[in-house]
């Protein structure tokens, strides 16, 4: 069993938490979190200690640990679990700050310590398949990509403020999705944001719905569109055009009853939000990262994404703020 | 929490086992199979013991039992269990032959214990939504009622020769589905069978393939189909059509990847087999069980919808053999 | 170009004139209808005269009529066209006596004309395509056959009174689709029928809503599900089950646009009614009938075929007024 | 009756004929087309003569014109049709040149005349229904639009040579669609490009791939993405994301049919090509200029439409050469 550290007691710390205790490979041995009754609760429910960070990086039977606490604390963390030798699940994004993100790698890198970067949607069974199938060639070269992500709902503006806006925070994941569907680095990124579901939005410097366009150097394209409200629910959906065809992946439901009647034929709407639309991923990114220190697997996704993702993300910024295209060095 | 014996360390009850576990009220003390190693295995996994019969039902700490062991156990284990004053879930069917189904019954309702009979697909968040839709009045009054059901596959000649006849062992989950989806008892039944899928099932006096029609007094009507083999996988699907409209439930897939190239549109064939396609239902059937148990609400499917199940099936089998269409008393 | 005599200038009768037009091989001679002003309007628009019974079959440059007037003029109308040497089509049921229908094939033989039944639904693209993939053998050996056949409102009474009855009237078109799809004749028929929609119905004899299985002596099975009122519109879909899996075709729709919104996802309701449904099923119909008389293909529903429909809803009738399962002369 | 001088008899122009002559309020008079036999074709089918331009627009009793020539004529037929005084139904586009097509609608704006620009894919029954919803409100403000237009397969070099390149002459379709949608003038384009389909496309300075974004002035965004090959068929969706809901309208497929077997659930490849996907659409949009000729509605899409969709297509194609977003006058 892979003894585990996990820092962030909140929600999604609960959910690694359950997936680590039905994982049947990996035990939770300490939580660690600031508010101290959360970090009781959890480690109550999986036989764990509730410790402080050096407790628990101090303790040799700790082979890993799970960051899932507050954004500002993963780069710090991540650097301390490193310099403890621990291996490192870490939420993303590991820093809001490129040059922060750099220098926190670095040291992962020389403490040559394995690192997950926590892109769930990566494992989420259908966009998992459509990638596996593609790298496989089923619809020839990859020509172009087409990622749409939209969330049921605006988060509290006290959250928007420290998101690191848009780009960073929501569309982060969408650039992840499309370097890993191209299967070639965008060098190129061009992106329009306005703030159309709420003005307040655009008063603090942010935007809520956002176009991108990606080009590589062989001429794939990508385009994410974006909203941070879509009122029928999440919608989480790809699309890929190759020379021999196009592959789809869309959004899951509740249930499959569907109505007919005299005004119309109804059916579900999409899965409310992340928690439930990406469930299976989180169970299986926890299960690839355990697999991997387990040597039967590399690491699926690793530190360069998770830093790679911001570049593009930082691109788009720019590119939204100065109306021009970006270059990105791949 | 609610301390619980099971019987029957197989396939299923591995399956209720875990759901056991990760219910959050529920404790599995003991196991029973005759079958050691499987019967270790299993207690291993959740700290539970192995020990007999008699001494599991002796112990007053356990509230409940689930009996998941082979078909022929199951009136026995049920008359014992009532007995010793347990609550019970069974899995369908309690028995064979309806003869003992009715002095199980009437041991258990002598005893006053509380009763569960193991009808899943109840269960399936599809199905309990639509019929949870139905009930409420979404498309009016109840008319006709359409259940497919195919197996993947034909289970081996050993395991049809004791498994009491296609309509007692595989139709019988439909005909539970269509009382519990007309909501008025049928009173007549009309059955056509034929060896399709393997002239081998004939030989044994069985059929593979069958299509039932039920009436009830005020002239609902329902249709049954079922074949033993469906090279597609496990198709299960229901329709119900009502005064005002009509409500459907369809399959599950894997992914909802579709994929559209020079030869045609193509998606996933539905989930193999019921623990896949059920693996919901079963988690909800027991966390039912021990929501009654908790006092919560009352037992969905009980004693009474196990028998009259079967009373149903033999009503077809008769009809099946003479051609008749068979009167049932509701 | 083939000259023709149109019998009937009703809604029906327009829909054969105007594809007769479009055919490019065909040209409208003369319209006979009691109703003159009827006759004239449509006479009018494709340069046709309107003449009587007499007058129309005596004319040598007559080669085919069309006859679309009330069904009691089908049998006498074939029997005087045959005499007079004219291809025959004639739209469904030839007549609602099978002893008619008798001795107006005996006639219609003698004279060696070729004649053509109205069963537009196997001219239905979809369907058309679903039992050519059938013949072809795309799902190997054909086991089950469901048929869901559903009009969106109860016609008056007064036509119903005339009608012939539920299973002449309107099961007649799926009797037809079960024999074709089937590829084998039924040997038995059971039905049960009520009267769900409108209890006026039961008063005169009839019933709305009813289920039928049919039989084939290898062991083949069909399923029919009828109602006279579908609230969401026309509901027509077959489905196939065989040895190496499954064909179905569903409901077509105006739009394909869908919306998801805050209270679901709503989609089109299938088109309304058979002339919207079957628009193309009418074109294709005309199309066979004057390309087999072209010589270039054979007759493909012929006279047997409406009286072998005919036969299957004559038993349907009595299995549904006497309860039990009733033989038919393949 | 409105008479019609009908210039081009190639393939969309015997689509436009046929639609003529079935519409009920139109009558061909005049056939024009260098090539003499295709003319002759044409006219004989219809009951029309073949005249030379001049004769044509001489005769008073030519109330409209179609021009359905080569693109090249458009822009001298428009004026010369509109100094006689004559309606003008305009295949797309009116000119490859702005320049040209600035002169032409100044004398046609002169004249006072009608002029109908053949945006067809407004007419399409799915997105003519999807964008009338829009505009009815019902997903309340409109926030980003989604365009997917691909063909089934690349044109032949010859005609490439000559279409005005790939923004001009295939995406001039969608920015079209973008305006119609979006109900708000696009001031900005971005557009990127490459030659993936076949690099003898790159060669003679065009592309057969793209994305682009377009913004209006208030925030509105659109995408479109179009290719030259679609291995499965013909490729037309419009998605509208609105402040209330999201619309779509999909492909349409030749039939309903769906097989699953061992292998996959398969159905049907969309639609082949424009011909077809768009058959309806040529029909309505033809009704549409007739009904306006007859003053019951005003001409939906007229001479500004065509231009300003040329204005859309230079600003891409000079975004694709510069890599920079450029400014347009709405």
């Amino acid at each position: 069993m892979i003894e585990i550290a996990q820092f962030g007691a909140g929600r999604i710390g609960r959910i690694h938490a359950a997936n680590l205790a039905a994982s049947g490979s990996a035990k939770l041995r300490y939580v660690v979190d600031t508010h101290r009754e959360s970090a009781e609760d959890l480690a109550g429910r999986y036989g764990a200690k509730v410790v402080d960070t050096k407790t628990a990086l101090a303790d040799p039977k700790v082979r890993a640990v799970v960051i899932a606490s507050s954004t500002d604390t993963h780069a710090d963390l991540c650097i301390r679990a490193a310099k403890a030798g621990k291996a490192i699940f870490c939420e993303k994004p590991i820093d809001l700050s490129l040059a922060r993100v750099d220098a926190c790698l670095k040291i992962v890198s020389a403490a040559k310590v394995p690192m997950f970067v926590g892109f769930n949607r990566r494992f989420d069974p259908s966009f998992a398949s459509l990638q596996s199938r593609l790298r496989a060639g089923e619809i020839g070269d990859v020509e172009q990509v087409i990622v749409s992500s939209r969330d049921p709902g605006l988060p509290p503006m006290s959250y928007l403020k420290v998101s690191g806006g848009q780009f960073r925070d929501m569309t982060i994941h969408d650039f992840d999705m499309v370097r890993w569907l191209l299967g070639e680095e965008p060098v190129e990124v061009y992106a329009m944001g306005a703030a159309l579901v709420d003005p307040a939005v655009g008063k603090i410097g942010d935007c809520d719905s956002v176009m991108v366009l990606l080009r590589t150097k062989s001429g794939k394209m990508a385009h994410i569109n974006n909203s941070r409200r879509a009122s029928y629910g999440y919608d989480q959906r790809i699309e890929v055009h190759g020379s021999k065809g196009r592959l789809m992946a869309g959004n899951l439901t509740p249930t499959t009853v569907e109505k007919a009647d005299s005004a119309a034929v109804t059916s579900d709407k999409p899965l409310y939000f992340f928690l439930e639309r990406y469930a299976e991923a989180y169970r299986h990114e926890l299960a690839a990262f355990l697999g991997a220190l387990s040597g039967k697997k590399k690491m699926p996704v690793g530190a360069a994404d998770g830093r790679q993702a911001l570049v593009l993300a930082e691109a788009a910024l720019k590119s939204y703020r100065t109306g021009k295209a970006i270059k990105v060095a791949p």
